[in-house]
């Protein structure tokens, strides 16, 4: 994950507000008002429906049927699998289909995916993945990172939110789309064009961050 | 103007959120504290470089040459006009090229102007014209409003902002996007597609006005 | 079907030059020169790989999740199952992997491929299914008559490529598909419209006998 | 114009069968049969509506302002230009508007034009710029060389043609375009990525040849 990793470091402000967010430590704790999380779990369900889209348009991208394929897994994950497990944790919260289905998109669920989705199509697929990452890895960086502080306890009503991203089937997901940017970056990174997918990846961190603060807003 | 008088009844609320926002107000009464103004002529500059890229997409999209013409005619409007403009009433306020240039995009802009480019690129070109039209005509009717309501009187510190919306080169070219969207609306639009042309509508609507309260938050 | 009988029926000039072409005679009697279906064979493998494209297009543009699993399917039936049948194929025909991944693009496959990709591109998911419809359904109209008209039989070199297209998994596929475009039609279609997605189809139906012809070529 | 040096030594025989095409030696001695010349003359001019939106599609992919200046003035070039002088050039030689834009496409027409829009859109303004350089570059290069050959004097009935590219006018926007593709590529080009840009060289190469052998074509 160097690509990744260089990414990382230097969006470190970010970053950290990202992955260290309050939304995350109260879910952790689990001290997270119940109305901050059925908001934030809609939202991420008309998230996820923008995300197979842009990993649909990572398969159009892709310079390979090797890249092509990689990608495809990111779509059969969501449609196949997410928007239904989505849908059963919501419905244990009391959330019909129906409810989550009709919920507007709320502004920070449009802002990211809209500019994940328009990264993607203006550039190439390494800017496609500069603005996915945040995403991809991030969940799996704060999965891990609750998981081994003890969130996973039954006690903490979040606790199947911290086992599905700190669980080893999302950790290893999380790692093939690093080597994968990894080897695109490999491809066709240049420094002079360096900063621009630092820029997509500091935009799309911050765009994540806003999303953590709009589910607890929901709760004010 | 057909197609958008019936989009802006069906839109109602939000539209009157949109072009009666408090930041709408205190532009027409001079009361519009200068740092909520700048925020906004700064990210305004930022908002109109990526309409530029919507007005391209729509040359890219039309199904006929006049139609590709209609769409240059926004896209010069921006480039070899408008950016210009904005420079030179920034320069008036005390902000050079380079603050302006390296400003960060904030999330409102980002949210709306992406938004319209997916709707663009996913949908045909009575979508892209759907989303773009809340700012297009949007901006002719509150220019409007504002010069009848006397907001062009120089003591008002924001009357050049209300000579240009209000005068008649844009109002002209308001009407002329309503025009052609109406035209682009008989050929393509059914009465089952209406609700996601509304919906496009309606949450371009409510990110204008998501645009305006971040002006104003800018001077809290 | 009813959307594909009017293009159909509309498009006769165009649809009969396709499906009727000497390309498809020669293959059902046995006649074609084995260069001709080599040529072919390898063309078709990498027309797959940009059709898989076109169907992760179908995807980005799908107006609701159940248009984005529709189009997933025609994905995975590429990427996860023809790509290697192909392969399969083609080792049956003495031809390698590499062979065939190094082959030039032929100018017919370009054509018809990049065609659909910038119909579906430039358009919505409408466009693109009438640009997709001349292949899909009419390998199937293809494979059903030459299976009704005993070209099955082993005794015919090819009678393997008449059984996948004839057989009921295909015919399934190909119902599927008309299906979807029907519905999409009744969502989308307008009579000022449909003389332009009527130009998709013919264009599309036209490229495809160009294929034919070009295998035809390659044994002259 | 290094960048453009590489690519074109490296695609010598493309680039050769492309340049030194049989048409272009029959436009510059006049023996080029008249049906030819005007059924190129047709297919030119939707070749060149598809250039404009390539050109479009250019200004949405341009990574700064000043590349969307760039790419503008090919749009404006075809719109506000060309498209009106070749109307003209048509109707000099017996053809009506009508007749020229009731024209079908010819396949060459289209795999050419849909093959740049795809590389561009699927890539990013290198992959764009690689692809429209066999054209932009190239008609530069045989204009020159014909009005150099004395292909201008006014005894060959195609003189105007090689005035127009052979011109200062045309020369400067090769120029400039092959300007503006080195710093692109200064940005965006490695060693690694280099084969896949050569490659989409080679075939645009090689379209525009096929374009040229339809001219012949049709006067066979």
């Amino acid at each position: 994950m160097k690509l990744f990793d260089r990414l990382k470091a230097e969006a470190a402000p970010q970053w950290s507000a990202y992955v260290d967010h309050e939304f995350v430590r109260q879910l952790g704790s689990g001290e997270l008002p119940l109305n901050a999380f059925k908001h934030y779990l809609v939202q991420d369900y008309l998230f996820l429906i923008q995300f197979a889209r842009a990993y649909a348009l990572a398969v159009y991208k892709s310079p390979s049927v090797d890249d092509m394929r990689q990608s495809l897994e990111g779509v059969k994950a969501i449609l196949d699998v997410e928007l239904d497990l989505h849908l059963e944790l919501c419905g244990s919260w009391g959330m019909s289909r129906e409810d989550i289905e009709k919920a507007p998109e709320d502004t920070p669920t449009m802002a990211y995916t809209r500019f994940v989705l328009d990264a993607g199509m203006s550039g190439d697929l390494l800017d496609l993945q500069a603005a996915l990452a945040p995403c991809v890895i991030g969940y799996a960086e704060i999965g891990a990172a609750l998981l081994k502080g003890g969130s996973a306890a039954e006690a903490n009503p979040y606790h199947r939110w911290v086992l599905e991203y700190g669980g080893d089937a999302y950790q290893d997901l999380a790692k093939g789309f690093g080597a994968w940017m990894d080897r695109t970056g490999e491809a066709y990174l240049t420094e002079t064009r360096y900063p621009r997918v630092l820029s997509l990846f500091e935009k799309a961190s911050r765009l994540e961050a806003d999303f953590w603060q709009m589910g607890l807003n929901a709760s004010a």
